[in-house]
């Protein structure tokens, strides 16, 4: 499994297939995993490139470092190893601000964005609760955001997808609790990230898709990049919160089939 | 992602979590990532430790060297690097193969085996229609070979497994033609290999689940191995196929927990 090393911190990739290339960008806490229906699906006709960001999965988990726009730097640097001039990115939650930011910040990288479910700013919105229920029991209250963004639906037919979440970000060599309070606390990382001034400027081809059910980055959260992302489409799903790629697999991979002909006609 | 080296073979795993290890070993033509509501689930608790075996996923994928005992000399060179004296396998059809042939060949090293849907001597079974059509059109066949494996129901409600499964073994970086026919031809590969003499030295406890409506190995094919190891258990799931992790990923993972607490007690 190739790696990139930037500033001392590894980060890893995992790449299949040949063709255009496609990048898979996961949820904060999880891992490239969370792509397996997508990632051997759609190497049959394009590349495509999984990463694990910095402080998950196989990759270095520093003690800082957690701004969006290294995790952006980090994919520019993949996308040189690769061999690759310009993807798709394809992110989910943090996965699509590090897509938005890499948009912004290496523009002639990026053919277009598929946003699932993502925001930015969400510090502003974030209930005045939260915050002390982070310092008293972090992963009691991420457990209970976990299972607000999976609908009831997914939850009484999918319940391997809470078994997944749950070993994500209670496994350390997945997801350290160092990673989690710096990534909080970082001015540029998870939660306090904020390009709502900048939205204007990405000018890739954007469809951000949501979920009606979503209570981590709920449809408000993407109706505002929508909303400000020059020319972007927004589609929300009913029964579905946070994890389309898992909750409705077939769903998304259409979505990103139809995404990936439209901007690469 | 580290890997052995075996006569110049490299064969990558992945391991996450601390605890007593359960290592996950894939059908053929697939690769780790089925394991996916396995892995992160059972880290929790265990160590899990996921291979790709030679010729399939990140690892090498020579000319030759697809006997069963190959892979399940692999498997005990994975042992070693990882530092881990003994283990739980759980082998999913060839992965279930490659379980029984290492708690053969390195009896000390194996804790106990979950097979999930395998076999051995499929060759005296197979239809004889089938040598031709792998010979004219093997990836027809093998897709029709694999519609055949998973459930009415799964198919209707998980149509991602067949997406999933397409890709593996149409993806050449995953899996390749020269594998298919080299691991079908050698004497001691996935169709020629041949234990059924010696299911009857298996000494672990070994628990084989099996699917009702699987067409590649079938309920009697899992009924021989469960009637000659001895002591062996079976469970036979209605509505399931070859894939219960996938099908009914959490039915699969109350079985694994089941079974790893009776053979670490």
């Amino acid at each position: 499994m190739p790696h990139i090393t930037r500033k001392g911190v590894k980060v890893y990739y995992e790449s299949f297939g040949s063709g255009p290339a496609i990048v898979f960008l996961h949820p904060w806490s999880t891992n490239r995993f969370i792509w397996t229906f997508q990632i051997m699906h759609f190497a049959r006709t394009h590349r495509c490139i999984a990463v694990d960001h910095r402080g998950h999965g196989q990759s270095d988990k520093p003690e800082g470092g957690y701004a969006i726009p290294e995790m952006a730097a980090d994919v520019a640097a993949i996308l040189d190893d690769a061999g690759v001039d310009r993807a798709i990115l394809v992110g989910n939650s943090i996965g699509g601000m590090v897509a938005m930011q890499t948009s912004l910040d290496f523009p002639e990288r990026v053919i277009g964005n598929l946003i699932l479910s993502s925001a930015t700013n969400m510090a502003a919105s974030a209930p005045p609760e939260m915050a002390e229920a982070m310092q008293t029991d972090w992963r009691g209250m991420f457990s209970g955001l976990l299972d607000a963004a999976v609908s009831v639906k997914s939850k009484a037919t999918r319940p391997e997808i809470g078994a997944y979440m749950e070993g994500c970000f209670r496994v350390e060599s997945n997801f350290t609790e160092g990673v989690f309070f710096t990534s909080a606390a970082d001015p540029a990382g998870v939660f306090n990230w904020n390009i709502s001034d900048r939205l204007k400027d990405i000018t890739q081809p954007t469809l951000i898709l949501a979920g009606a059910e979503d209570g981590a980055t709920t449809v408000e959260h993407n109706q505002f990049l929508a909303d400000n992302i020059p020319g972007a489409e927004i589609r929300i799903f009913e029964d579905v919160g946070h994890f389309l790629q898992l909750e409705q697999p077939m769903t998304f991979n259409d979505e990103l089939t139809g995404f990936v002909a439209r901007v690469l006609s």
